[in-house]
């Protein structure tokens, strides 16, 4: 593993907007606006490390929020979607991720979140791959057999390594470890279950947040092992080493919407991500647009399910509320301190945004499908006015996802 | 954790044929056939385990054989369903199993196989379910949320836990542990990639194998979480502490089959089976019968398709090779000396035998659930016509499951 150097970091020479060619030409294609004065992200600066160690968002009940993934509520609330059996599915859907997360917690590891996966040593021997096509192909077929849901690559972009990571058993930034040689990063995103996700926000619909970090650990380090056993690097992260949005984008798993999440063209916001760094060359894909930023223009349907308001209603803009924020990038910003206080409030994750979004479907259904055509049209407003009128956004109870309500008339699917 | 009494254990008083009264009903609802004299399982009998200990098993090929699932084989051979690529692809699906089995592996255990899975400690307070029927409802509901492609529940029969467990660490044959107060057992069930398993016997189709070990050990240590954190007691096994076909087929999920594992009735022997031993009252299923004895008197297919032919031709017999076998059990008995030897002149484990049976289907089809319908049905010989004619049970190439092949003309499903 190497160290990626300290910034001012070596990045390209710097030229005309003062940014590398290949940057400004990726950004024109997936819309970003990076202004100058441009640093990495701090992953101490993460609301949830933030938690740890700034006396600003850090608070009993932020304790008593965390710990709660690890043991049951001390208290028993007798609340639909708040009782001893939501918040069981809720900490047994995080169990896989939690405890590959603390293989090597003894050395503070916490992998998947500010450590990359610890993999086994890669094969002595690299595997005679065709030509660059053909790896491309089976690394992507492997993916999904593997457990992603979806999966692209794109060439590395070092703004979104983070500019230093953060460890919370020691309270230290260590540098960022990278493969050496790492050139391409393969991205993958796994569905959120629908059904569950439809109770937003409760405990039972953050069940379907942890079998999302689940499936996507298991998803990361299986697609890792696979490039290391063809004798290549690959180092499996999910929300460790970069940020996953940009690069997912990069990647052409989706665009950037108003909530602050990638909204996927298959499941819209309701995905988790993972990724992977290697050194085996890949064919990198076109970031895809297909209307979500013109369709976020004029929708403001996760802004007014979003219970503590937290959420953009205007322009894209530069700066935020604090620290946690990418203060020169020009975009749809959430209020990460309002929201994270509004989830230790609650006691559990909230996802009414992602709930509520009309993005969230599936390109299974042909209704979807002409749906998604609808919303990437000029005819928007009449996608936005069908997604209303069928109510899809509203909350289900938590009794629903147990089989304890009627179907409503509406399919969630 | 509490240790099973030894041998003579305390069963119920014997009666009659010399089993007591529960064991017999269940017995003639499954169709078991247990003799006088019977004993429980030591798992140091289990051939793999065998491999270690017994010189008769144990040899230089072995020992690579099990090195290689670690390290890719040192040897890259050339030859379809063989390369870097296979082997890197099986390696990557057993990666999560072997992580999970592995995360007390200073201290011996090797959970999943030989040990049961570490678990967080329960909950301090039980959860108040309304009845024995909702609570069944909810254990099930949430065990397919968590991975399990099939579920059902037992009562735990005792004769199918292991006498003894088996450490490999130190050749040790510790006590078996058991939940205080375990009572019932829910057995799961994941479907083995159905595609990936047509090439059997390669190192391509050892990757369904893998995957179902993958997606089970993640299925069961997250449904035992679930009932922990309800209050209840609950342990995660998956070839460790009792045998998982007995369990399985007392649990409803399908019937014993000539080529000696289950035959569920959704994907036929194409499943992983896993278990969680609870104190937590349900309802067991009954056993259901749906022609598998009967249409394996008349098929032979797994028999013809097994290379080393180690299959039984004949009827149910009691007895068998060696000392792998339920000695006092009369059953469809493979050869697993022969068996496990193929496996290691191989390189990788074979599953020529579930390729080839015909009711390795799934019945989302409607021409799987037609023909399933048929083939439990007086006529039999007609929906074996059907699947020879067809050439169902055919091996596909490695290359094919690449996508280098052209599909065929009978689609796999």
């Amino acid at each position: 593993m190497t160290v990626v150097p300290e910034p001012p970091h070596a990045m390209e020479p710097q030229v005309g907007d003062g940014l590398p060619s290949a940057q400004r030409a990726i950004d024109s294609e997936t819309g970003f606006d990076v202004l100058p004065g441009f640093r990495r992200f701090r992953q101490r600066d993460d609301v949830f490390n933030r938690a740890r160690w700034d006396p600003s968002v850090r608070s009993a009940k932020a304790e008593a929020f965390f710990a709660s993934y690890d043991e049951s509520p001390p208290r028993v609330r007798h609340v639909d979607g708040f009782d001893q059996r939501d918040f069981a599915l809720r900490n047994a859907s995080w169990h896989a991720a939690e405890t590959l997360a603390r293989v090597r917690r003894a050395e503070g590891r916490y992998e998947g979140f500010t450590h990359s996966f610890t993999m086994p040593p890669k094969a002595p021997r690299r595997a005679e791959l065709s030509d660059v096509a053909d790896a491309t192909r089976q690394v992507k077929r492997a993916a999904r057999l593997l457990g992603a849901d979806l999966v692209g690559i794109c060439v590395l972009d070092e703004r979104w390594v983070y500019e230093r990571t953060y460890c919370r058993a020691d309270d230290t930034e260590p540098g960022v470890e990278l493969p050496p040689g790492a050139t391409h990063v393969v991205v993958v995103a796994t569905e959120m279950d629908e059904r569950l996700t439809a109770t937003a926000p409760v405990a039972t619909s953050s069940a379907a947040t942890g079998l999302g970090y689940s499936r996507t650990a298991t998803a990361v380090t299986s697609l890792a092992r696979f490039l290391r056993e063809l004798g290549y690097e690959a180092q499996a992260c999910m929300n460790d080493t970069a940020l996953s949005v940009p690069l997912a984008i990069q990647a052409g798993l989706g665009e950037y919407g108003r909530l602050g999440v990638l909204i996927a063209q298959e499941f819209g916001p309701r995905v988790r991500l993972g990724k992977v760094f290697t050194d085996l060359p890949l064919i990198p894909d076109r970031p895809r647009r297909f209307g979500v930023r013109e369709f976020c223009e004029v929708c403001r349907e996760c802004v007014s399910a979003c219970p503590p308001k937290c959420l953009p209603d205007g322009e894209p803009s530069v700066g935020g509320s604090g620290p946690s924020h990418h203060a020169r990038v020009r975009k749809w910003t959430i209020d990460a301190e309002a929201c994270f206080r509004f989830w230790t409030d609650l006691g559990t994750d909230c996802a009414a945004c992602v709930r509520a979004c009309p993005w969230n479907r599936t390109l299974r259904s042909p209704a979807g499908r002409l749906w998604r055509l609808l919303a990437g049209s000029p005819l928007r407003r009449v996608a936005l006015w069908l997604h209303r009128h069928r109510r899809r956004g509203r909350r289900r109870a938590g009794r629903w996802w147990w089989g304890e309500e009627p179907e409503w008339p509406v399919p969630p699917g």
